[in-house]
Order: C-alpha cells, then sequence, then structure tokens
C-alpha cells in the first residue's frame, strides 16, 4: 500500500519567503510549486524545483490567479478561454524550468481561488484541466477527492490523483469544515497521523460527524505556510510507514 | 537558395495592441512572439501562435526583462543566474502554449535591452543561450548577425540563424548606424528591398561607407511596431521572390 | 443652466496607447485619470494631466481594481479594508501628480468593475467613498445617476454629481441597456446629442420604453475607448450651446 | 543636543514580511515608507503609516524603482523625466495614505539602486528631489550625507537632513565600506552605539582609517530587514540618551 505526500512550495516572491521549503521537502513526496502568477518568481521556482530533484520529491505545477498582492486567494471573474491560456502558460514555465533542471513536472495542481471555483464548477474545472492536458497529456491532476474537480478528472479519462487534508476536519458531505468552526482544524500531529492512516487504510472520508464516504485518498496535503507543517508531516510520515504504507510520489488512477 | 523573413509579434498586453500581427503574419516566415515579461500576456500569446500556425510561419520565444512599463527597452542590472532562470521561464511558456496549439517553438530570440546588452556581453550572451539550450537543445538561437550573441551561439555548437535588418543602414564595423544619425533609417520599401537581395545574394553586409563585410544573412527582421513594416516586408518579399530566392522558416546552422 | 462633459483618459500604459486623448480633451470639460493599477503608469498620468491642465479641462482621479491584464473589467473578490486602501493609494497618486503639476484633482469615479460592483453594493461604495473623503473632504464624487453609488454619496452629505451615458440606452429602471440588446448602443451623433439636451433640460432620464425618470443629469460620459466618441462629444457639445446650455467642469451638489 | 533614528519599513507585499517592523517602530522616530514600486502596497503600507503614526513616528516616503522582484535594488535605465513621474507617483500615494490616517508625510528617501545612483548622479537626484518638491516644497529630504544628494539638496535650497549609519564603517573619504571587505559592518550593538555618540557629538563621521570628516549627522538609519537592527537600534538609543542627546523626528536643515 502507498501514498504520497504532498505541500505547495516555491511560493516566495524576490526577496519574500513563505514556509520554510527545505525543511518540508524533507518529508513531502510531492510538491506542488509555484508558477509566478500568485507567487514564485523564476528565480524562486528554479531553487525550490533543484531542491526538489535532489531530494526525488516528484514536481508539479501550482497555477493559480495572476494576482500577487492577493496571492491567488481571490476569486477573479475569468472568461473560461483566458483560464485556460493563463494555466497552459504556468504549466510551459514550470515544464521549462523543470526540463533545465534535468527534471520534469509530473502533477498539476490548482491553486487558491482558483481551485476553489475549480470545485465547484465543472465548467471551470473542465476549462483547466483540458488546457493542462493539451500541453501534456500524461500529466497526473491533484484533486481535491469528491469534487468537481474530480467528476471532471474522470470524465477527461486524464490521469489523476485525490487529495486530503491532513490538518482539516470534514462535514458529513465530505467537505472540509469552514475555518472558523469548531472541528475544522487538526492542529495534534499525532491526531493528524491517526487520522491520516484511518482514512488511507479505508481508502474513505471520516467525517466529523462519524460517516465514513468513501474517496480516492492517493495524496495527503500539508499546508506549508504553516509553522506545524513539517511536524504534522514527520509524524503522518511515521505513522503511516508504522503501519506498513509506504510514501512514494504519486502515480495516478485513470477514470 | 533561402532565407528566412522574421517580425516580433505577440507584443499587445490585456486590451493593449501593438503593431497589426495579422498583416505582417501574412508576409513573414517566422514570428517572435513576446512572452509575458515586457509584454505578451497568455491571451495575447495564445491568439498570436494559433494565427502563426495557421500560416505556417515558424513560431520562435522572444524573451525580455520583466519590465512592462518599459517594455523590455530599459537595461535592468541583472545576475546572470537571474538571467538563465528569466528566459528559462520564459521559453518554457512559450513551449507550453505552442504545445497546446499542436505546434512547436522552432527558435528564441532575446528582446530589447536584454538582445543589445547580449550583443556587446559574451557573458551574458552564454548565460541566456545556455539557458535556453537546457530547456530544448535543438531550438534555433536568432542572433544579431557579427555581434557577441553570434561569437557564443558559435561557440556552443548551437543551431544559429543570423539576422539583418531591412530598414536598418550600417556601419563599416557591422554594427547598425544609430538612430537619428543619417543613414540609420531605411523607410523606402523599394530600397530596402533592393539592399535585402544584395545582402543575401553575396552573403555579406554592405555598409553605408561602401564595405562588404560577410555575414550570415539567414534570416531579415522588419520592425513589427512601425507602421511601414508591412509595406516594407512585402517589397523585401516580392524583390527576393523575383530574383529566385525562396523565402521560408529558418532551418539554422551549426557552429 | 450648465452640465459637464466626461471621458475616461490616460488609459495607456507604457508604450501602449488607448483611445485618442488629446481629440478628446478638445472636446470634454473633465478628465478621469487612470491611477496605474488597472492602467496609466506615471508618465502616462503625466502626460495626461498636463494636457487637460492646459485646456482647463477638470481632472479626476479614476481608480480601479489591479490588475492590468484584464483593464480592471473583472470584478475580484475584495476585502473592504483592501478596497478602501486601495482608492487611497490611487487617489492620493493622482492628486500628488496633479499638485506637481500646478493642477488640482477636482473630482473622483470608479472604473470597471469596482465601479459595477459599487453601483450594486451599497457596503462597497461606503467602503471606497468613505476613503476618498479622508483623503480630500471637497472631492466630487461622480456617481453613476439612480444606483446605489448615488444613495452613499448622498448619505455621506459629500460633494457629488451624478453621470449619464451619451451612447448608451436606458430601461425603465434607469439601468442601461445591456450591451448586446436591442437600443443597448447610441451610434448616431446626432441622436446622442438630441437625446442629452432632453435629459439635461428634463432633469430626467428618457427610457428606451418612453418613461421619464428624474435623475441628476450632472455629467455627461463619453466613452473614450471608441472610435465614435469624439464625434458624438462635439456633437453633444454643439448642440447642448446651441440650446443654451453651457458646458464647464462638474461642480458637485450636496445630499 | 537632537538625533533622529530611521529605519525603512512596510517593505512587505500581500502576504509576504519583511522584519519586524512594530518592534522597529518601538525604537526609531522616522520610519520611511515603502510606496508599492519595490515594496509595500497599499494595505502593507496603510498598517505601516498607522503603527508609525499611534507611536509619533515620523513618516517619510521611500519611493524606489518599479522591480518587486528585485527589491528595488537593481539599476534601471530610467529617463530622467520618468523618475520624475515615478517618485511624484510614489510620494503623492504616500502622502493620501498618511491625510487618510490623520497624518502626514514629513520626509523623502529614495530607495536601492535609484538611492545610489542619486549618490553618484547629481543630474539623477536633481530630476528626483526637485519632482518631490513640486509636491511638496515643504518634504525634508533625508540624504546620504556627503554625497551628491546632499550637494544637490543644497542647491535646491531644500529642507534636508544628513544621515548616517550605525552598522557600517566609513572610508577616508566618507564613503562607506564595500560589503565583504573587513571593517564593513558593525555587529556589536554597543560599539555601534559608542560610535553613534561621537559622530554625533563631533557632527562628523569618523572613518575606519582615523581620519574626522564633519558631516550633518542628523539621522542614523539602522537596517530594518537585519535581525539586529531593533538591539542595535537600543543600544544607540540608550547611549545616546544617556549621554543627554535626545531622539526626536528629524527636523531639516536649509541650503
Amino acid at each position: 500500500m502507498k501514498v504520497d505526500l504532498n505541500a505547495d512550495m516555491g511560493e516566495g516572491f524576490g526577496d519574500w519567503t513563505m514556509g520554510d521549503d527545505a525543511a518540508l521537502l524533507d518529508v513531502v513526496t510531492s510538491a506542488n510549486v509555484a508558477c509566478g502568477a500568485h507567487a514564485g518568481d523564476w528565480d524562486v521556482m528554479a531553487r525550490t524545483m533543484a531542491m526538489a530533484r535532489d531530494r526525488a520529491v516528484g514536481i508539479g505545477a501550482h497555477p493559480g490567479f495572476p494576482d500577487l498582492q492577493g496571492f491567488g486567494r481571490r476569486r477573479m471573474n475569468f472568461a473560461l478561454e483566458s483560464i485556460e491560456n493563463l494555466v497552459i502558460w504556468q504549466l510551459g514555465a514550470a515544464r521549462g524550468m523543470a526540463a533545465s533542471l534535468g527534471a520534469e513536472v509530473r502533477h498539476f495542481k490548482l491553486h487558491g481561488a482558483l481551485s476553489n471555483m475549480a470545485s465547484e464548477d465543472g465548467e471551470l474545472a473542465r476549462a483547466a484541466y483540458g488546457a493542462a492536458l493539451r500541453v501534456d497529456p500524461e500529466v497526473i491532476l491533484l484533486v481535491l477527492a469528491g469534487t468537481a474537480q474530480e467528476a471532471v478528472a474522470r470524465d477527461l479519462r486524464a490521469r489523476w490523483a485525490g487529495e486530503i487534508f491532513a490538518d482539516r476536519g470534514y462535514a458529513d458531505d465530505a467537505t472540509l469544515v469552514p475555518r472558523g468552526q469548531p472541528g475544522a482544524m487538526i492542529h495534534d500531529p499525532e491526531e493528524a497521523a491517526a487520522r491520516m492512516v484511518r482514512f488511507v487504510r479505508e481508502g474513505a472520508i471520516l467525517s466529523n460527524g462519524g460517516r465514513r464516504i468513501p474517496a480516492a485518498c492517493d495524496s495527503i496535503c500539508l499546508h506549508g505556510d504553516g509553522p506545524e507543517a513539517a511536524a504534522i508531516g514527520r509524524a503522518v510520515r511515521t505513522a503511516l510507514e508504522a503501519d506498513g504504507v509506504s510514501l512514494a510520489p504519486m502515480e495516478g488512477r485513470r477514470g
């Protein structure tokens, strides 16, 4: 049994840093690398990908809205065709950088508001994923398990992997409990680790309300910008390995 | 006998346009497409490359400094490593966009101040070209004939093509007569056309002072932002074809 | 009887231009000058304001969302506090530029998506206008007549002026007929001119359906980016003056 | 006897932070606030100025080149007229923000590469300072003591204050010992404090080589981005007060 551990990275810009990428790269098996629109300029991208390559961490493109000041977290009212071009441009930049380093972009994960919108809006997800696949038909789409993202990835018969969150509680409909509500955040590394072992073993999300919702638990997301990320990551990793689950970059499934 | 006719394109941004790309694309055989740093966002790039593809015009990446307000024409004091990452990022974006359209990036030409600096400074040219070749060892470097750009392309044993200008006069040392000086600009399409036939036939730049300087006259550049560009382009094309020279996208030479 | 004639200006960026500001400045009495977020860098702003000053055209700040690629026309999901800071920053820049030229910023008009949102959402309008008034309590708010913008301007007891459109048809509820629907656009300069004389004389919007809706017809907007703008402007101006209405920069009303 | 203690602040952007502004604001008497070009968006600027106002710290505008990725540290080949417009735009934005908070911009200090260039090139310094004075003839120019900046400020008969550095060694010609050379950096807070008491008391820079160079020691700069800044600041402050020198926002001198 295998699972992937992913985190967002390369989210600095110029002299500004975000999170401790070097520490996280020692824990994760996949890195979602920002592409210059919401964060991550050419230099940050090069440094981050080189570190990932050196640790055999899988590299993914992590495109977002072109909104540095808002870190890609503000919804923007983009035309679908412009969404397509935007993700192509970012995925292309990431692929060029990886190629220059003797590495490759294995997966593709939407960032921030763009991801939120694509998890609700199948048309938008189809625009973004269809565009990515026109650049690379073999790229693995890392989707929020159980959302419109997953439905579209299946429908496109793409390679895809389902993502669950180590530090977040789930509602009975498999959506995340909104931040600010009770049970939204899991702060204790041991609790997070125990949950992830159960999710992966059962192939299901276990909601805070006690429901068991079958889900593609292919990749566990650590939030890279929190100070607890590396600690939670190490605990999750240790618990999974102790349970006989090995960690490796996602391979993706089909259909 | 063959020669290429190139022009800079895709230099709009958002709602802003620059030059008449559609008209120029009916004349040229290669298009240097801006990559989003000095001009040319994802939508402009997509539209421009699709038009080029539909006309079988060769597509090139045309990276510049990240200075939209200055259109990449202001020199910036970049570290060499950052130059490398900057051109990789832009070339990658262009390659991704071309791939999504079923096309490919065949050549690579530096823009504005970055090109001027690389024509004087071999170290900078080596950083930029070496970086481009790490993304694609087969990309054709379109160099200013007779400058440090050409010397570096030869030394790297890359594929390269030499560029001459249809609308500019040359000094006896094969450099362009600076704008503002007598003989700097050729405005008359017929004169430009006659000059280009001679340059291509002789494989040499003919200076305003009467010198004949052997040069790699592989590709003739039209300046895309002037109103005369398409008229000069048509005249050059007609004259070359009348003289038995065929026009086709550059193939590049080695060493 | 007096009325103002306004148009958006200074909407170029770097080497890119938008519309023919010099021609429009010979027609209008107020200029809404972009402030660098959706368009209009420091150089464009300086040139535009200097031309306005030389023609005794009233200068206004015209802030928009920080989205050059989308020209401020895409809705962005901004926090209200960030809207406040954004318009303060832009209004401040405009005031600084005007002061350096011996001129002043007399009015304030929201641009694009920010204006659309403020015409529907009183809280957002209050954030934007309240912020502007903290910079300059005497600045005239140029509001879309009959919308939430006007209601908030009245409620704040600010100086304000109502805006109507020379080239657009109105529905019976005083909103603009959406582009693409019959009667949305007035293309004929003479028709536009006759309409504006009636609107101003009656102090009312006359809907396409024949209703008369009393409205603050203080300033007539020409759309600066269309080729017909200057022609419509001249026709409107001529018709108003022939009818005894003089044109002058807006003075604003209170409450 | 009085002296000012200044530091650069508000140099974050969006979610990215730079230095510990809150800690520094408890130590300094003047804050140089970034204006959005090299760092410091509208929200960062608002927060920083509000904190400065609450502590009665003098607020200054700190304009730089429009190069977020390079933090304004790369030289750019700007036309002088564009330099003028660039600083006016930034100073205006800062003044607008301060006014909205019931505060004011008291001083003006160039940032990074723009400051370095202005310390060597009187024409550039004159363009920048002349432009600032056209916005506000009473703004205090904070100049690098003994450079072209000071010469131009004197020549313009502006209000100005001379700046010295707490953490840097000086050569015999009053320039800073270049980073990387022996004696360039003062790391020990007590040593820095003792030096500053001597400089201020003597009204002179004391070079590493033992020379005494009379200088306008009006304001002591702490480098805000280093971890030692607040510690050095507290030591300098304590030593000066123990010696009977009071700390207060700069007042500037004339001519």
